[in-house]
């Protein structure tokens, strides 16, 4: 098992990362006696819950849990209002502790009931997407949606622990799986050149789940989060760098209606986007775009357009960003493989031909 | 004009307290050229939602709102949901601030959108209760209700700036002010007996709402709300002291229904009904408990039970507060006039003896 401790300015909390510990009670910072409320979905639930229970049994603990209908749809203000009547109906009080087992949305919404009832209870996260687990469950960003906007709601909210159990990884599907991957080659392409060469030596191990080579992993893109973290808590500087592939992505996403691609999937092809750019720019070379472009093809990603997407279609999408700062498109770029900047003022056009390099053409 | 600072671990910020600060634009901490969300609700924005508006325009502000319904029925998430609509329809970024223009229901809701809005927004609070200008609005508590519990969702999220002014409590039906001042009132009794010994010379004068005096005495009341929060900014100790007579006035709220005596209606009773436990215990003088009655008398506050209810009905609602723990009654007693206490398991009897001297005979 590996452990990354996230240091905040008064706190700081440890990251499990092990095969079993979903079954392994010392790893939860809970006392006999203590109040959980589990919440989870049913998809997750059928998998995980009992064997979770038992383990929060074990220690002593007095065990509840919540189902919310699954999906992103789900995200919302009625599914965290279902969290707060099942506290309620159970007479919890400020002492119980709230438990996210699942994926990013559960986590989103589980935190941030955990951050507004009655004020702020203490919240562990048990992910079990490698989305989550490589990025959504660390650094204590809590949201749900609205109608008008993705993660419009929320509070900055950090966990007590987050407890990442790589055997769940078995269930899950194997497109979700690569979509998290897009996720984890992001880490390497933006901040840390060795972590990069690993995955170009270790891929297909990540592909097909071998245990060591995603412990390794899943922990050395946590410590990369966890410093950006520390150093940005609330998200004023640095914590930009990770949006690498995000804008052209968010822009697949809405044209295709969410859902249609995973996130993931659309962030690949926004990170070979981000690519193209750089090197049009000068940074990047032709070989280290040829690197990315492979590596992402070996997860089993897409690197290009989705088919009749036009590249005049981006564009539209990604001056809605909230990176648009008086008209000017921020976007997330690459100095060299390994070393990501933001770039204040894109230029319109080069953007138009990155995007036009990454569309397929019959 | 006065000014009182709430001194917190990381920030400050200031109170003012004013006959015409809703016209006064040097008093907001806002610059030309910024976006503003004011909340409100029809009744009082029919009296001071054009002043304001007039008053934000003249800094160049850019100025939108969005009135809630007028209620404590409304405190909740749907009224929430309209505040984040109307954010998101008008395009509003994390640079837009929240402005609460109201009583103590909408400077709750307001400021939970504003804590939750994009994870926290600015936000600057305008009571116009007396309630709110004494109590609500200083402190950071946010929160909405939920159909099993009051308050039971929110943040601890603090205003940029409180800006009070007096003149628009003369709007305000005299029963709202008069429940004010049993918050007032408390003030004196829990933490200051110079105070205390002020509002019986002055009880009149506010009663009839002069300036001078209630100038003086809104700022001493945030003073003494502001040091208490500063010593226990999220609610762990020092805080409870503001609870004197809130236990027994819950359950008469409750028992009554909520919305038939007014909060600080059913406070005054509930204080009258400590100060007689207090002197059972041998703490308090037989005149003490005569002089708090005869002040709250003078404010037009009652001081007994409400007509047919019964002693032995206040305790199954006791039971359930908050503040019980392992089935211990706490509850906040004066050891003298000034000085307040909890008690952390009172006497059962003892308290059904002081309900029943503060109970009409027929
Ligand atoms: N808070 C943050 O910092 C942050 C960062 C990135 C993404 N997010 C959010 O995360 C969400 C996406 O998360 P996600 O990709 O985990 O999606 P998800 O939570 O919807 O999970 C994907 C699907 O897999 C199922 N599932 C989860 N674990 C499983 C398992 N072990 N076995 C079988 N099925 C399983 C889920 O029920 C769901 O159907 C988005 O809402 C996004 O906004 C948040
Ligand atoms: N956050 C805290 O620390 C805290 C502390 C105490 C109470 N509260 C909350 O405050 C709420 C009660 O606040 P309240 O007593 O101000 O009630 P309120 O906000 O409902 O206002 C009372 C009535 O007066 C009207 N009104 C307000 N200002 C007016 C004016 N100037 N002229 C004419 N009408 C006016 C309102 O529209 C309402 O109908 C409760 O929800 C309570 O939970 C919060
Ligand atoms: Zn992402
Ligand atoms: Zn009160």
């Amino acid at each position: 098992m590996l452990c990354v401790n996230v240091e905040l300015n008064d706190r700081r909390y440890p990251i499990y990362i092990g095969e079993n510990t979903l079954t392994n009670p010392e790893l939860y910072p809970l006392n006999a006696g203590q109040k959980v409320m589990i919440v989870s979905n049913p998809t997750i639930a059928q998998y995980y819950l009992e064997t979770l229970t038992h383990t929060l049994e074990k220690i002593g603990c007095v065990v509840e849990h919540v189902l919310l209908p699954d999906g992103e749809q789900h995200k919302n203000l009625d599914s965290l209002n279902l969290i707060f009547t099942a506290l309620l109906k159970g007479n919890h009080g400020r002492d119980t502790t709230l438990i996210a087992l699942g994926g990013g949305v559960i986590g989103d919404v589980a935190g941030y009931a955990a951050a507004s009832y009655q004020r702020g209870i203490p919240f562990i996260q048990i992910p079990t997407t490698l989305l989550a687990q490589v990025d959504s469950s660390v650094g204590g960003k809590t949201a749900v949606n609205h109608e008008l906007g993705k993660n419009m709601i929320g509070a900055f909210y950090q966990p007590i622990a987050v407890i990442i159990d790589t055997q769940t990884l078995h269930t899950l599907p194997k497109r979700e799986v690569n979509a998290g991957l897009a996720e984890v080659i992001k880490y390497g392409a933006i901040l840390d050149l060795p972590f990069f060469n690993w995955l170009e030596e270790h891929i297909d191990k990540l592909v097909t789940l071998q245990t060591d080579a995603l412990q390794y992993c899943i922990a050395r893109c946590c410590q990369i989060k966890a410093d950006i973290v520390a150093r940005d808590e609330t998200e004023k500087g640095d914590r930009a760098l990770l949006n690498l592939g995000h804008t052209f992505g968010h822009a697949i996403e809405a044209h295709l209606g969410y859902g249609n691609w995973l996130h993931g999937e659309a962030v690949s092809v926004g990170m070979m986007m981000a690519a193209v750019f750089s090197e049009k720019l000068g940074h990047l070379a032709p070989q280290d775009v040829a690197r990315i472009e492979k590596l992402l093809a070996r997860a089993n990603l897409p690197t290009v357009s989705p088919d009749g997407m036009q590249p005049e279609e981006y564009l539209p999408y990604m001056m809605r960003d909230k990176k648009v700062i008086a008209g000017k498109l921020r976007l997330v770029l690459l100095k060299q493989l390994g070393q990501a900047y933001v770039a204040k003022d894109a230029d319109r056009d080069l953007v138009l031909n990155a995007i036009r390099c990454c569309t397929q053409t019959h």
